[in-house]
C-alpha cells in the first residue's frame, strides 16, 4: 500500500443546475477519495423563480461561492477520515466545470450585481441560468439577423441561436432591466466565474475566459476574430457593441491556468495556497474526458436528453451540430456537441400520461420487463423521437412525435419499446451525421440516468446503433473531468489524453450488438429515415414537412383562444 | 284510442350474429308494440368454431328456423298482453333481414346438407357466416383473376373481393370439403334462406333471391346479365361454372314476394296462413330503410365498425365503395354502402391498452368528459384512423393506425379526442367520396351503439362533418325495416318510401354542427388529407405509401420467426 502522505491528488468541482459536487481524486489512477454535495440554498432547488413568469430562471452567484467552500471543505474533512494520514496540501490542482450558458452582470472589480445592496433582489441582476428561456424574442432576432445579413456566426452551432445563450440574455436584459445593464460593467460565465474569484482574478480584465462557454454559446471563434463583429452587435443594439470592448479577445481551452488560489480561498477550504486552478468550461463537456472521450469514441449523456460528445483533429462544418469548437473538450481537438432533445423523457411521459393500470407499480422496470421479451419488429410500430423537437441534425423545436403501425392489438409494452427504440434511431442519425462529415464513431461510452437504470433500452441502443455500448467507470464523470484539468494545470500529466489514460476507466459491462438484431434494425432505421426526412426536412418531396408545424400553428392559436 | 281489433301490424325478423329478434310493429305509424330475442342454441354464442382455425365461424341453419317459430310467437304472446285485443291474423305482412355474406349448402330440395344424417357433425354443410375468414386465398385469387382477366364484376364492390363473401367460400368449400361441395345442389343466402322455407318456397328453383346479397357479395349486377360469367367462374374451377346453372338469373329487391306463410309455420307460429313474406336482404340495410334513409341522407351505423348507407336515383361507379347496387336498400334506387373498418374498435383498443389508472374506474366516460373540456385543434394532435386497415376509399387492409403531434405533456385525454376525431375524420372522407362522384350527403341519421353512448364523441362528428347528426327514434331499425318491407308485400304501402314516411321517425336530439369547431376541424381536415394521401395512396410524390406495409411484412416475417 501507498502511503497517502506521498500521494497526490486533484480537486474537481462540478457545478449543476441545483447543487455543487467536490471530488477529490487520487492523480495516480482516478480513484475516488471523497465527494461531497452542496445544495444551492436560494430559491426553489437552487433556481430563483417568477411566478409570472415561467421563462424565468437565474440563480444567486453568492450560493456557488458558499458552495466552493462547503463543498471542498467537508470532502476534505471525508478524505481526512477516508485516506490515513491525507493531506489537503497533496491537492495538486483544482478543476471546475458549471452548466451554462449561465452568464452573471459584474461590476468593474467583477462583483456580481446582486451582491450590492441596490440589486439585492433583483433578478435581472442575478446569474442567468442556462434554461431561462425569456430571451426567445432576442434569439430568433440574433438568428434572423445572422441570415439575413450573411453573417457566419451560427456555422458553428447548427444555425440557430437559442434562448438559452449568452448574447440573446445580455440583449434581453438591455431591453427589460436597462438599469442592471447600464450598471453592468461587463458580464461572466459562470464557468470562468469561479476559477478566477477563487483565484483572485475576478477583475474582468483578468478573467481568463474559457473556449468552451465562449465558442459554444458566444459565437466566439477564430475564423472570425473571436466574437462577433462590432458592426453585427450594434445591429442588435448599440449598447452590445459597446460591452463587446468590456468583454474579451482571447478565450481558451482547460489545460490553461485561469489562477492559483487566493491565501483567502485556501484558508476558508484548508487547500493550500497558491494551487494551480484551470480555466473551466462546461459540466457535459468535461464530463466526455471524464468518459474517456477521444476520437473515435462518443461519449453520450443518455438522461432526460441526451448530450453526445465527441472530437476529432479536424472536421468541417457538419450541418445541424450543436456546436464545433476548438478545444471545448480537449485541448487541440475540435469539441463536437449534438443531442436530442428528449430522450428519457420521452419514456417519462409515455410513464406518466398513458401507462395502464397492470404496470402502474413500477412502470419503466414493468414496461421495460415485458418489451424486452418483444423481438425488434414484431410489434410492427415506428416512432419518431420528437416529442420535444429535434436539437441536432434537423434543429427545430416545432418539431412533434409521431407513432405508426398501431393496430387494435397495440400494447403498452410495444409502444414503449418502439418509444425506446426512436430515441435510439435518433442516435444512430447523430452517428451518421458524424460519419457523413468525416468523423468516424466506432463505440460509445454512455453516461447518466438511463444507463444505470435500464439495460433493456441500452440493448436497443447498441443493437440500433451497431455499436458497442460501454459505461464509464465513474459515475461522476463530469467532477472527474474537471480533476483531470486540475492534474493537467499542477503538471502532474503534460496534457489531457495523458491524464484521461489514467484517470478514466470503463466498467466491465458492455452492450455489445446483436446480429439479427441490428439486421432488422438496419430495414425499420430505412423507415426511420423516410419518416425523419418527409417530416423534417423542406426538400422532401412529400410536402408533409409542414404538418407537425401547422398543428402547434393551429394549437397555439386555439390555446391563446 | 283507436281498438286494436281495428288495428294491422307488420312483422320483423332481425337476424344478427348471435341472435335473431322479432319485432311487431303498428304500421299506421311504426309503433314498437312487442319484440322478443331468441339467442342461437348452437356453439358459443351461436357460433360454431373450429379451436385449430381461429378464422372459421359457421352456424346451423337449424337454429334460424328454430328462432323464427320461438321469437314469432313470442313476440305474439307478449303483444296480446301489450294490446288489449290484438290478434295475430291483423300481422298484415313480413319482412327478414339477415348478415351476410352467409351462404348455406342446401340440397334439391332446399334443404340444409346438416340436416342430413352425413352431414350432420360437417362444419362445411352448416351456413358459412359473414365473418368466417377461412376463404383468405380464394378471395384474394378471385381478385386478382377479375383484375388481371380486366373482368368488370368488382367495380360495384370497391375493386377488392372479400374472404367474407360468396364465391370465396362456395370456392374454399370446393377445395376442403369437395364431399360437401359435390353434394350440395345450390348455396342460398341465409337471407333468401329463411324466407323461402317458412313460405314452402324452399326448392333452389323457387327461391327468390334478393338483390342485396347477390349484388353486394355475389357480384351480380344487370350490366353484366347477372352473376359472373360462366367462363370467369370456370378459369377459378369448373365446378363454380356448373354450379352457377343450378344458380339463378334474377335477383329482386324486398318489396318483392317471397311467397306466403305456409300452413305449416303459421300453425308454429300462430300467424296467418298466407300471410305476404317479402324478399329478404342484409341486417344493415334494412337497417338503413328503418332509419329513414333517402336521397341526401347517409344512415350511419356507428359501432365496433362503421357501416354508411344512402340511396340515389343515379350514380356513377364510385372508387372505393363497397358496393353500389340497384334495389339493394331501396327499391327503384341504387343502394350505396360504405364503411370504416373500425370506429368504437379504435377507442375500445385505447381503453383497454393505453388508459392510465385515472381513467380506468369507467374509461369511456371518463375520457370523454376529459376530451370534451378540450377545443377542437388545441392538443395539436392528429390521427388517422386506420388500426384495422381503411374498407372504404382506400380499401387496403394494409394501414395501420398513426398519430402525429405528441409533446411531452400530451395526455390521454387528448390522445382519447385525437381518435374519436381521426373516426370523424375517416368519416367525412366518405361522405366527400359520395360527393366528388354527385350523391350529395345533407344529414346524417347514426344507428347502432355509439351515439346512444357516447354524445361527445356525436358533438365530435357534426363539428367534423359540418352536418347535423341525427338519431333514429327505434332502437331496432334493422327489424324496423324488415316490418317495412312486410308492411310494402302486404299492400299497405304503394312502396317503401310511403311506408318509411309513416313508420319511422327521429329522436328529438340532434348534433348540430358548432361553427366555430367546424372552423378549426377545416383545418385539421386538410391535414388529415395530406396523411391519408400520403400514406394511403400509391401515386402520391412522398413515397410513404410502402411505410405501413413494409412495417407490416418486418413484423409478420419477425412473428414467424
Amino acid at each position: 500500500m501507498v502511503e497517502a502522505g506521498t500521494k497526490r491528488y486533484a480537486l474537481g468541482l462540478d457545478y449543476g443546475t441545483n447543487s455543487v459536487r467536490s471530488l477529490i481524486v487520487d492523480v495516480e489512477d482516478g480513484r475516488e477519495v471523497a465527494t461531497f454535495v452542496f445544495p444551492y440554498p436560494s430559491g426553489e432547488e437552487g433556481i430563483l423563480l417568477d411566478p409570472k413568469d415561467p421563462n424565468l430562471a437565474r440563480q444567486n452567484p453568492a450560493d456557488y461561492l458558499q458552495g466552493f467552500e462547503t463543498a471542498v471543505r467537508e470532502a476534505v474533512a471525508m478524505a481526512r477520515r477516508a485516506e490515513p494520514g491525507f493531506d489537503p496540501a497533496r491537492i495538486v490542482g483544482i478543476g471546475v466545470d458549471t452548466t451554462g450558458s449561465t452568464p452573471i452582470p459584474v461590476d468593474r472589480d467583477g462583483v456580481p450585481l446582486s451582491f450590492h445592496e441596490e440589486f439585492r433582489n433583483d433578478l435581472a441582476a442575478m446569474a442567468w441560468l442556462w434554461k431561462d428561456h425569456t430571451s426567445f424574442a432576442e434569439a430568433a432576432e440574433i438568428t434572423e439577423l445572422a441570415e439575413k445579413g450573411g453573417y457566419p456566426y451560427l456555422a458553428k452551432c447548427g444555425g440557430t441561436y437559442s434562448s438559452e445563450w449568452f448574447w440573446s440574455k445580455v440583449l434581453h436584459c438591455l431591453r427589460t432591466a436597462p438599469k442592471v445593464f447600464a450598471s453592468a460593467y461587463s458580464w461572466v460565465e459562470f464557468a470562468d466565474f469561479v476559477p478566477a474569484w477563487v483565484t483572485g482574478n475576478a477583475k474582468p480584465e483578468r478573467v481568463r475566459r474559457g473556449v468552451c462557454a465562449a465558442g459554444h454559446k458566444a459565437m466566439y471563434h477564430a475564423d472570425w476574430g473571436g466574437l462577433p463583429s462590432r458592426e453585427f452587435l450594434a445591429k442588435l443594439a448599440p449598447e452590445l457593441a459597446e460591452l463587446r470592448d468590456r468583454l474579451y479577445d482571447e478565450a481558451v481551452p482547460s489545460d490553461r491556468l485561469a489562477g492559483r488560489l487566493s491565501a483567502e480561498w485556501a484558508a476558508r477550504t484548508g487547500l493550500a495556497e497558491g494551487t494551480p486552478v484551470a480555466v473551466g468550461a462546461f459540466d457535459a463537456h468535461m464530463g466526455a474526458v471524464g468518459s474517456g472521450v477521444r476520437p473515435g469514441v462518443l461519449v453520450k449523456i443518455m438522461g432526460t436528453s441526451s448530450c453526445d460528445m465527441t472530437v476529432a483533429e479536424r472536421a468541417p462544418d457538419i450541418p445541424g451540430l450543436c456546436g464545433i469548437v476548438p478545444g471545448s473538450i480537449l485541448p487541440g481537438m475540435l469539441g463536437l456537441e449534438a443531442g436530442q432533445s428528449a430522450m428519457g423523457d420521452v419514456y417519462n411521459w409515455f410513464v406518466s400520461e398513458l401507462c395502464p393500470p397492470d404496470y402502474a407499480a413500477d412502470p419503466h422496470r414493468l414496461l421495460s420487463e415485458a418489451a424486452a421479451k418483444l423481438k425488434p419488429g414484431e410489434s410492427g410500430l415506428l416512432a419518431l423521437d420528437w416529442n420535444n423537437g429535434n436539437r441536432t441534425i434537423l434543429v427545430d423545436p416545432l418539431l412533434t412525435g409521431l407513432l405508426i403501425g398501431q393496430t387494435l392489438h397495440t400494447s403498452a409494452p410495444e409502444v414503449y419499446r418502439a418509444l425506446v427504440e426512436a430515441t435510439a434511431f435518433g442516435s444512430l442519425r447523430i452517428i451518421e451525421r458524424f460519419e457523413e462529415y468525416g468523423v468516424r464513431i466506432e463505440s460509445i461510452v454512455a453516461g447518466g440516468g438511463i444507463p444505470e437504470k435500464n439495460p433493456f433500452a441500452m440493448q436497443v441502443f447498441a443493437d440500433v446503433c451497431n455499436r458497442p455500448f460501454r459505461l464509464s467507470r465513474s459515475s461522476q464523470t463530469c467532477a472527474l473531468g474537471a480533476a483531470i484539468f486540475g492534474a493537467v494545470v499542477a503538471g502532474v500529466y503534460p496534457n489531457a489524453e495523458a491524464a484521461q489514460a489514467r484517470m478514466t476507466g470503463l466498467k466491465d459491462t458492455v452492450y455489445e450488438p446483436i446480429p439479427e438484431n441490428a439486421a432488422v434494425y438496419a430495414e425499420l432505421y430505412e423507415l426511420y429515415r423516410e419518416l425523419h426526412d418527409a417530416f423534417g426536412t423542406k426538400s422532401h418531396a412529400g410536402g408533409l414537412y409542414t404538418v407537425m408545424k401547422r398543428l402547434i400553428a393551429i394549437r397555439d392559436r386555439v390555446r391563446k383562444g
